[in-house]
């Protein structure tokens, strides 16, 4: 029932992603009717895909997650949750309120053990190919014991993508070890000291971008600065292009045929592609798809869903959190 | 002395910048013989407005903020800011390293009577303009009470800029009253309450961008992410369309055609038109060029030095922080 779209893109979503996924099934939670009128104009659907799970309250954008926590609970979050927790679905995604998804995430789900706190974790674009970037919002402060355990998550993570042997790396205003706050300092004492981690020391907000590494942890509130500034620096650029393409004829004839490889370019930087962010460090695989982020972007939150499932990300992370962690 | 690039390309700007602006006077602090021959490449340099003080040592760029203060007495950025608290020079502008700048600054110049910490400012290109965003680095851990102090600082330094009524933002992960840290809510209170400062509440990452505020306040460790994350980003985007046109003979003749476009883009954005870095709420105008700026960003670090010296910024922000802050 979530997102600044309401149900009506998530539906549209679930319905390309099970004709992309032929093994796919979708359990959609909320306004039984509501969400029967939207099916009904995809007549096309497999239905025996698709079904209902009736939930009678919505927890709204703007709700404080302790009031979510408690005042609702039959919201459609919280019901979503409880089938994923009783072993009904394998996964749970949501385009709704970040802070209540994290608060009855954690309270319906629990954390793995040896993790205090979940993060959020999206992976971005950089000039070799992506790093996970981790957290994204989930955890506002944090102290050095909790990126050094986003340390550890975000390198299993990046394992289950795909890569090798992840370069971890913390998020500083600087490479030397004197720069940084006392969070930092202490979580680069930590990861130096942690077997089987590929911990390359810190990275700045430009080495990121050069693809220096992986795996990027940083605190909630800088990661979700530096990933909506750099959708906003995008937007901009490919406006700034967009108008100088306009400026006179000659430009507008190069910018007709510009046009095309402009188009690839935005679609590979797209923020909605890469949005499907998953909270990591639950018994249970949740993915946040940005409020904003529309049809194509709740269908790749559902496509980063079903490859955690089919890595088996939280029994990955269970079992090396056991060798890692202090 | 200073800069990535060594005193080469600051004798380089400085001598361009003499010839651009007929009033100014410079004076290199530093190695009188390796200055010396550094100029003697540019024969044509009026020298009536060249001159050096001698300075025998130098701070290196990853010396320890607290070592450059105690240990080099001759150094040559204190050398500079000596000059300019004893009134023989009305600017100092540096490549230096920023620690040690900012500490040497503090004690040399002394901070304007209720300011804690200086900031460090720069204009950020925005979707309509510039913002001027605070602070990029020499605060690390900011408290509420420096949040505001910096809030109040850029309003003032915006409208010496030319900004009547400059619209001030606090950096935040949302638009609503309970996100963010502690210091994020409550130096929003003490903003709430300040009288004749334009206080238009929160504005995230992508607000930033988009133009929503003149002045855009967090604390350094938040804002310097921000900054080199963006410099990265840019970096990544034109890479990505440099590559983009070479790929096949068509791309390659619209990459040709669009060249000019793109370049002129690239100047509007480059890092170095913009990276004149003030240090605001000092006993004086210090003005921080980023290390591996070059001759261009050296040149315009010079020129933001000229302006506020024409706006008389420090005696601005003295009169007006009297009536703003508490």
């Amino acid at each position: 029932m979530g997102g600044d779209f309401g149900p009506r893109s998530i539906v549209q979503a679930c319905v390309a992603s099970l004709s992309a996924t032929p093994s796919l099934h979708l359990t959609l939670v909320g306004q039984p009717s509501l969400l029967e009128e939207l099916i009904a104009s995809h007549p096309a659907v497999d239905r025996a895909r698709l079904s209902i799970v009736p939930a009678s309250e919505t927890i709204t954008m703007d709700e404080k997650p302790a009031a979510a926590l408690r005042g609702k609970p039959d919201s459609s979050m919280r019901v979503a949750l409880e089938l994923l927790r009783d072993g009904k679905v394998q996964a749970c995604v949501s385009a709704g309120n970040t802070g209540a998804l994290m608060a009855l995430s954690r309270h319906v789900l629990k954390t793995l053990p040896g993790i205090d706190r979940p993060a959020m974790v999206a992976a971005i674009p950089t000039q070799t190919g992506y790093c996970q970037l981790l957290d994204l919002g989930a955890n506002v402060d944090c102290s050095a014991e909790h990126l050094f355990q986003f340390a550890v998550m975000g390198s299993v993570a990046a394992q289950a993508l795909g890569v090798a042997r992840p370069r971890v790396a913390l998020l500083n205003i600087g490479t030397e070890d004197i720069k940084g706050n006392q969070q930092v300092k202490l979580a680069a004492t930590l990861l130096q000291g942690a077997r089987g981690l590929n911990y390359i020391g810190f990275v700045e907000g430009d080495g990121l971008y050069r693809g220096e590494a992986d795996v990027v942890v940083c605190d909630g509130f800088v990661g979700n600065i530096l990933l909506k500034s750099s959708e906003g620096l995008a937007t901009m650029i490919a406006t700034r292009i967009e108008s100088l393409f306009r400026q006179s004829l000659v430009s507008r004839l190069v910018g007709a045929l510009a046009l095309p490889l402009m188009r690839r370019l935005q679609a590979d930087l797209a923020p909605a592609r890469h949005n499907g962010a998953s909270f990591l460090g639950l018994q249970g695989i949740v993915v946040k798809s940005h409020g904003s982020a529309g049809v194509e972007g709740f269908q790749s939150a559902i496509a980063r869903a079903v490859i955690e499932l089919q890595e088996n990300l939280p029994q990955r992370l269970h079992g090396r959190l056991e060798d890692l962690l202090p």
